[in-house]
């Protein structure tokens, strides 16, 4: 059976190719998912995405994801920086969770430094750019082998 | 011609395979630097490797590698969270850097959180285990084409 | 005419019985709600319960309860650390306020010590498990009397 | 063609002339839009509003103000001290941005003294209570002009 | 046989009902005993009581404590915050400890704000001015049960 | 009678329009206090004011505008960061005070953020650039009326 | 009637003209009573005193003191800087608290430098060597004058 | 040969008196100088007074009393807290220094804690209202015994 | 004539053997303090012990030992972190102080590093266990030699 | 045209060769300043000098100097630490700025550390006692070389 | 068989015995080493011993001692309180390991008072002077036993 | 005789010239180096020259210049900020040590601004660019003559 990756993508990540392009690249978010799913396909995997500006749907899709999926990939956006309940909601899935930036936060503001979700990820996949989406998704795969 | 890429490994890192396997598994180095070095030559890259437990041999091999190598990939081991001369010298360098580690520094001890490479590199991978190593190179590969 | 006591459950109490077992117990959110409101009827007060994972559902009921309900219980999950906005709304509510925790927050992570309800709760039940539900009740009737 | 103002109003706001009446006033949120209104259509300015208890409204409403509104004005409730997706959204918007404060934080709790809003916007209009609405849709027009 | 509860007060509780009554009320400290000890009965539990000024003495009684009751209620005064030998006395107990506050400290001075005691507490309950003695009794009950 | 206001500026000020006009602007501090006493007066209001780059001359303004001015407008430079015997002459007006900034600090340096104004002032009116001044003193007729 | 004045000492000041005389002079402790008595009898004042090492008996002290004495000098020693049930104890005193120092604290380690004492006295004196006794009772005669 | 006492007076003290009575009193400067004054006459000591807002002023009296005057009593106001340049000018005076204030500073804003003067001063008198003037003259007079 | 050394015993100390058996190990006090005797009979010293858990009890001692006794050595217990009116005591002692623990509390909670009896011993000696209490004894013997 | 070079002394420094000789040597400033003239007329500079205790002479001395002087060398004593509007009006210079000290401030008191005017100044020069003065002018001349 | 001591001593100890004797006592490294070597031997103990100013020969050193030394005593020099590489070599090594020095860095600058080494030790000998070094092996004799 | 200068290069210094040209000029080490000789050689003082990547080769050199050298010179790199060996080592030097930078620290990075050379050294000279070298030098050889 086909095993299901859940991707979440937080705030303002909908702007992608948009919002900044000198730091976050002008491929929009449906070209980093769609990159991320070619990868997905070539390891048996599917990809689920959810973008959403509301921390608590992330919430409710993790809950959503746990005995279901085996792996989350989640670049929470600035939700990485306070988002104590998607922490919390991490901290329950069982399977390995990556955490991924398109940046690197050390180099940028100070407040994008600590992270609330490291703490419970299983790794970090940071500053890549748009390699980043199909390069967590060969993770999950050697992860999940 | 062959681009070369330069590995670094820091102090203790020899260690590897034997030291807290529960950590950082049961691979050794060389099994690591095998993985990334099969990757390696799959991109047509060459990869340096040299391991040490002198901060001033990693700062030494840094500055031999600027406008030799395309890109430095970096396991610093804990001169990560003190190496301000390692910054120094990786800071001069014009190609991507990928800050790396085997386990997820911010799931570990307080003084583990802070990187003084992570303002200087271009890239972080950490918590993959031993598949960080192959991954790495694959996105050395990736930021250079 | 019977009073009633508002119980909000904030992020991932929903998930309770199932997750974590050890630090949270096996019961439901469902029983636990049960539980307090059969102490509520032998004090002839209506127990209102709602449980979100979004701070705004909280905000919206508190706003609610002004001038309607004769106290709130809130257990707010992680939201009790982070949550300005409904800090800001329970300071408008004019009747008691019981600030509950299953678990006792002093004894696990540091981010999980200062609370953002407690400034401007009556009082504050934490520790006592599944027991704290009944009892946060039972003290809402105590300060009613 | 007339210029469109977006004024936005963060958790809790909807209780104005009801809550903490001696730190707020006594006119409800509708008076001040009103007043606000009022001025902008003298300077042929278009207001919009929305208030909303969830950040991610705020977050949408910003977004979708990019490229069609000339000015935002924010007051964001307590989300000020922490909404740091609100703070990327902001980031994001061409035009000016007026923070707005009916009291002065600086004169209030330690907590309300950090904004995460100040740093993207262009102005701060704080503590002139009710008269501030119409400042700073006054302040706007000037800017634009 | 009767379990036995320890109920032990720290410096200044013998001035209760005397010292500031808008902040701990005006009952007396023996009215809050009586009060708890009325509780205990119904429980069929024994409820022995120690007032002190002196930390000393509230760690020889946490050690007489040991192996011999069930269960302690600890109302530290203001060695809940510097107490460093008394939450090392309580750290050895085998049962159940409730810390307890008429007042809620976390609305109070900051250094009122951390509790040594929390950290090896079973339970806290705070700010339910007198009523918080016999729910304390009724919580240590539940806790035995 | 006509109400006078007292406008104040603080060190440096005197530079306005020749010192860092990419922060500040071209126009001298003449130009400023000339477009404010245009305000002035179509509100009746007298506007007096005082540059000065002697803390101690801005308290002897404050001292002798207590008891004669209606209001005081205030830029005070870097003063705004530590001039405590400013604030606490500030705190013995009996009228409104505006706190007054060209640029917006809270997007500038870290020490810049601090006000020591600001606890003391009625209201703030930041980053307006020149429009500051007019708008300052629109804010006090409205506050005045 | 003779109004009571109460002189506490703390830890150590039983050693006074042996311990530190560089910092703390040759008088023994018998000395400054003795002089502080004499200056009382000039005013009518009657001067109790207590030393002991231990807090709670300071504690007792003030206790003992409320409604019986017109005014407490304390000389708390090291006490002076962790003894928050003392501060308890002496903030429900009604009458003039004077805290009392042979050395100047600020002058010396950095631990000595805040007092707990402090937020709750009427006033400080300090520095003054042993002539701190006798200026401390006149102080209070002035007080209760 | 008659002894000459310098006391300074810093910012805002001319309004002793007129500013926050419930704080400072409702005498006058020149009052507390004229009681000071005549404590001086009894002890054959001159007094010499200076009020100033600007920090300088106190800096140069307090040179021109080096190798002149017997002793210094300051009451540096706000300058107290950031005033550098006057402790530098204290630390050269030979002779002793005595830091008074009309109210105990340690009661107040938290800003008002830390002095700079404290550290060169002999003495500190704090929170006698304007009994501190003649028994800070008074015990200038028992140190140069 | 024989030397004599006081060993101190701080609160909950009498529990060893019996608390927390893991981290101090399952010999008893008195244990201890016999295998110190026996060594300090080898080098022809007198051990006093005094165990308590008052710090004014401990204090007492340090006093009674000044001009008495050739050493203390010290465990304090929790005493350690916060017990000023112990370190002033100790600062008074002539002869070597050897400050004693049998875990290392550099690997235990945060509150357990700093130690305010450190600053004024002449040596430290930790984690020995049970070994350290005739190990201080052999220090002091050749501190004395 | 010989370029002019203004040399600015801060409070305190006209007691130089007086006061604390240990620290500051026994020349006095006109000594110091004739030293720097004396180099100065090698290089063709001519050098102008302003020894004052108010900051704000400081800051229109360097107003002054814009657009006249070639460079500004600054001993600015204790303003150097909290001096924000000396800084503010150096950072409008165009031409070099020297901060001279005397002594090492770094070797000194923790708040002679952190200077307000390093940020804004060239160069610095600190620790040379009086060779600091003519080896700033030389440094002036090299940088205008 | 014998077992072998690994004894490290890191930058500057070489020097002993000709730096700051005031501080570390007039005997040399050698004579320490040859003391402690005595007691090693009445122990059956083998002592090696390596000094360095790298830190990294530190590290080879333990690195070699694992799985062939019983036990390792370290005296870091400066490396004690920044060498986190030396720190996560010794947490590799399974035998006890004491952190030794000649002075209590307690008693001195603020810098050396955390140590990097003392989370990773088994015990801590500080301040004996040259007796910590026969100290420490008898220590380790008594831990082996 | 000839006095002997030792001039010591941290890491990364190898690379002046070719390393962010625009904050270190283009001159080479050699080049420096070359202008510090040909000063030194003017005051018949003797130049020796080492650069290191490690740090103890510095803490060697220091060692070796003991009783040897009349004056050391360091720009220490990136160590100046973590150096702690270099810094112990430098302490023990008898003559003058001149703290080298060639930018001015104070205007960077924050980790640059403390400065562990700093509390041992003589002076700094910093943020004179190249000509900080022969500066340096003749800043020797005046506190020598």
């Amino acid at each position: 059976m086909t095993a299901v990756v859940l991707l979440l993508s937080g705030p303002n990540l909908n702007l992608l190719g948009d919002r900044q392009p000198e730091i976050y690249g002008t491929a929009s978010l449906e070209d980093h998912v769609a990159a991320a799913r070619a990868v997905a396909e070539t390891h048996d995997l599917e990809l689920e995405h959810l973008q959403s500006n509301h921390e608590a749907d992330l919430v409710d899709a993790v809950q959503g994801a746990r005995g279901r999926c085996a792996a989350i990939i989640v670049n929470a956006g600035a939700i990485t920086h306070y988002g104590r309940s998607l922490q919390d909601a991490l901290s329950t899935f069982e399977g390995p969770i990556i955490e991924l930036h398109l940046s690197n936060p050390a180099g940028r503001e100070e407040w994008r430094h600590p992270s609330v979700i490291a703490p419970v990820a299983t790794a970090v996949i940071a500053g890549l750019g748009g390699h980043g989406y199909p390069m967590a998704v060969a993770a999950v795969a050697r992860l999940l082998a």
